[in-house]
């Protein structure tokens, strides 16, 4: 397992922001958050509010005076940032971060920071980091929330080597049909449509069928969809 | 280009969360947001409040009595729910879907529905849905914030393939030093330091400085970098 990232905000001036920040970082397996001089003190009831069943990671985060002494520990730091510096930094994307961060010695302490809503983080924060970070963002509006800019990074923190866990159909109820079930289904809609006008032209028929049947072989169907299509097919027959 | 994801908000509660989502889909390139029976009303001064320069989007954004009048001209619809659904649909996460996207014919319209936020989409709703869309979350805390989920969608919207886009040293005023100048720079260490008594097992001056060579060369240095360096290089050795 790599290092979780830390995440630090620096004088951070909505309690909602901070909240939000904390319930994300749960919500994508963060635990670790510093905060440095928040505006208007701590612990803030907006942020409890906010978090809602994340309130512990606001229980157990630390309060710091200034940005050295939140940083006694941390070996790597990634200081984010959208507007350009004039400074000789690396820039990275946050998947790029991630990346590295799972590349790296498992026991290196990596922390994310944050700057203020307004302002954002000084020359002076982001002389100490490592790495400037920065959201690829449009030029339309490239102002980021707070608590979406540590969703972000949060998000693609879980989701390294994530992204096809869920690629399956949810056959919950049901298996997968087998490819003999769908056959017998369109037999027995043949023999259905046999018994009526439908196939006018009797050398047109092998065509259509074949048509009708990639209608009903083009979507995945469970079991229950084609005994469900043969009740619907009977009770047409019958009628 | 492909097409933009349309964003549809059904009944959402808070104002504060649709405005959040206006800001955010605005910074990642979004722009038409579809909204079914606001619980508070429309407009809503909140909503406008939180999107702050994207208020643009919540000003033309529509408003629907139900789900089936949002999405008279939508061809591709995604769910998002991270329930499971006893439902036989594919589920995909957001960057399986952003991959579909862009891979789909460029004029087929595309919206991502989002349920209330504290009940989620029903199963009615979900039945006209072509996929579900699951973002990868924790099991310690599985339940999203509204806008938090529209940004996920959002950001893989917009970064797909600009993720290295800003994977590049900012050398703004300075160009990188070239190799040499980094060459003339250690030379002129060894020389300020042959006149102390730094080396003092001669035998072992050729691997320190080859040590002290690559203290250097492992960081990129710009040529003010250098000339800094070398600034100080004469400094010390005058004192």
């Amino acid at each position: 397992m790599p290092t979780k990232p830390i995440i630090i905000l620096s004088q951070p001036q909505l309690g909602e922001n901070i909240g939000a920040c904390a319930r994300v970082m749960c919500n994508f397996g963060l635990e670790e958050l510093r905060i440095i001089a928040p505006r208007d003190g701590w612990p803030n009831p907006k942020a409890n509010d906010m978090a809602k069943s994340a309130r512990y990671i606001l229980d157990q985060a630390t309060i710091y005076e200034n940005l050295p002494a939140a940083l006694t520990d941390i070996q790597s730091l990634y200081a984010t940032t959208t507007r350009p510096r004039d400074m000789v930094k690396q820039v990275v994307t946050p998947k790029e971060m991630i990346k590295a961060v799972h590349e790296q010695q498992a026991d290196i302490k990596v922390a994310i920071l944050f700057g203020p809503e307004r302002t954002g983080l000084t020359n002076d924060d982001i002389i100490l980091a490592d790495n400037i970070l920065t959201i690829p963002v449009s030029d339309q509006y490239n102002s980021l929330n707070l608590a979406q800019a540590v969703a972000i990074c949060a998000y693609e923190y879980f989701t390294y080597d994530k992204h096809h866990l869920t690629n399956e159909l949810t056959f919950r109820k049901s298996e997968p049909a087998t490819k003999q079930d769908v056959h017998y289904m369109i037999k027995q809609l043949e023999e259905a449509l046999d018994k009526t006008n439908f196939f006018q032209v009797p050398e047109k028929k092998e065509k259509m069928m074949q048509n009708i049947g990639n209608i009903f072989t083009r979507t995945p169907l469970s079991q229950q969809d084609v005994r469900t299509l043969q009740g619907m097919l009977r009770a047409l027959a019958e009628k």
